[in-house]
């Protein structure tokens, strides 16, 4: 997915919660906004949306002076998610489907993205899992999903952010552990999960865990360690978590399924779906490419 | 009121919107957002939203060249808003407090601001006409702007935007007539109302119409004609719509009612109101210069 003008505005509002969440001081919040905005007036748009935000969140964390701006807001999103895991692990192992319901509830947990609203409530969260529960579904994509996961031999769930992986969490449990690395950011950027999250989820203890080497807001191939793009070269199935991961993945030929919540206009109408709606989609691109093969064959 | 730094994300997405509503050429949309980046990148935040607003919008027209951009959404809810007269003027005579009601229409006529989202639909329209008619509504507010009217002897309705401005006929209809003149914008900014809609709505055939010779989204006295200043200084009661008018003029010590809906979380929190409130105000800072006056005597 292509950069597109409408996520510019995003970007300077992404600043300006930055520099809020770091510092009470007026003053750096202005220099924050305007040195962002002076650095997107000369970037190229022809980038994913995650490159520009990778150039503008290092820019940001050098202008405030600290690593991680967001720790604080990961730590409360992780906290909220914990206290809710027990309850929803009832509900996934009570339910008619439970990887129906695990996947609607990692859907749920992508809620908490503050590249999207930096204004998200424990209300909102709860309101979000009782949407995601009983809203619509693909059973499509459920059914080739599944098959997907029984027919892999080598799975990377790439995370998406802090509080989320508690989510993701129970989708993981109800995959073959043994088969699955999940992957993680490198350095911190936004509100994304690095090993720290994915130790207080206690994933380590269930699966393997590796990051990706990057602090770029999705999965900037170029920008991730070389140890990662082989894990990702070898993977036969990827499941990518959040809108950052849909926008820098969803062009390259791989055996990728999409989880995410479309929560702006621009993914949505990328996705072509309506905003709020809740997706679980295989990579079109490779889906392409498999009918390239099988006509040539 | 003073700009805040939330403001500038809507600066850059009005720079989008008109770029939009003049061309369908991307190279064009991409130059007006870079130049308006660098524009907003180097200005005085310390001036209010009109203020940078009018700087914006001067350069937009400059950049896609041509003198009133909004015009043909300015028509569109002109026709839209012309449809609905006669039904809502029902609405007004059938109504237990004809005053109030169109009170309550013409603050559903300001979710017409482009300055605030550009993706109005005809549908959002009625719901909010639905919404302001049944809503909760300051009794106490009413009692005093119904007082005020009647003490009056020059008021001053200061219009906001097209479409708009055929609601506000609605309540013009509800005031002594004689004693009242409504003020356009003198230059075409964003979709505000200028003569050309003061016509379609057949202003000029009820009460006097004048424009206050200014291209800023609200009321920016020192931008504004000298004659349009004595007029304002001479009016004994002002009638002021829309955010931009709230913006620019809650700091002026005059006799004004704001009317609106509030409608971004700027203004809202600056109003201590939540977003999406109608309003009917008395200006604050007027109610301090006469209790201060009061306290000498």
């Amino acid at each position: 997915m292509k950069i597109y003008l409408d996520c510019i505005p995003c970007f300077v509002r992404q600043a300006l919660d930055a520099a809020r969440f770091v510092t009470d001081d007026a003053i750096i919040h202005e220099q924050v906004v305007k040195q962002v905005l002076r650095m997107a007036s000369y970037m190229d748009i022809r980038e994913s949306p995650p490159v520009i935000g990778q150039q503008i969140h290092r820019l940001i964390r050098e202008l405030v002076g600290l690593y991680d701006p967001y720790r604080q807001v990961k730590n409360r999103f992780n906290n909220e998610a914990l206290k809710l895991y027990s309850k929803m692990r009832n509900y996934i192992i009570e339910s008619a489907n439970p990887l129906e319901t695990a996947v609607r509830l990692a859907i749920a947990g992508n809620i908490i993205d503050f590249g999207v609203s930096s204004t998200l409530e424990k209300s909102a969260l709860e309101n979000t899992i009782r949407e995601c529960l009983a809203g619509e579904f693909s059973d499509i994509q459920l059914k080739a999903f599944r098959q997907a996961v029984n027919d892999a031999e080598q799975i990377l769930y790439l995370a998406d952010n802090a509080g989320e992986i508690i989510f993701d969490r129970l989708l993981i449990e109800r995959l073959p552990v043994e088969k699955v690395t999940v992957v993680v950011k490198g350095e911190p950027v936004i509100n994304d999960a690095t090993m720290e999250d994915a130790l207080v989820a206690g994933l380590p203890q269930i699966v393997e865990v590796i990051d990706n080497g990057s602090d770029g807001p999705g999965t900037i191939l170029q920008s991730c360690s070389e140890a990662f793009r082989i894990r990702f070269e070898n993977a036969d199935l990827i499941i990518a978590k959040g809108q950052g991961n849909y926008e820098t993945l969803s062009d390259i030929g791989k055996n990728i399924f999409f989880i995410l919540k479309a929560k702006c206009p621009v993914i949505a109408e990328d996705l072509g779906c309506e905003v709020g709606e809740m997706i679980l989609r295989k990579n079109e691109c490779f889906n392409e490419i498999v009918d390239l093969i099988q006509e040539g064959e």
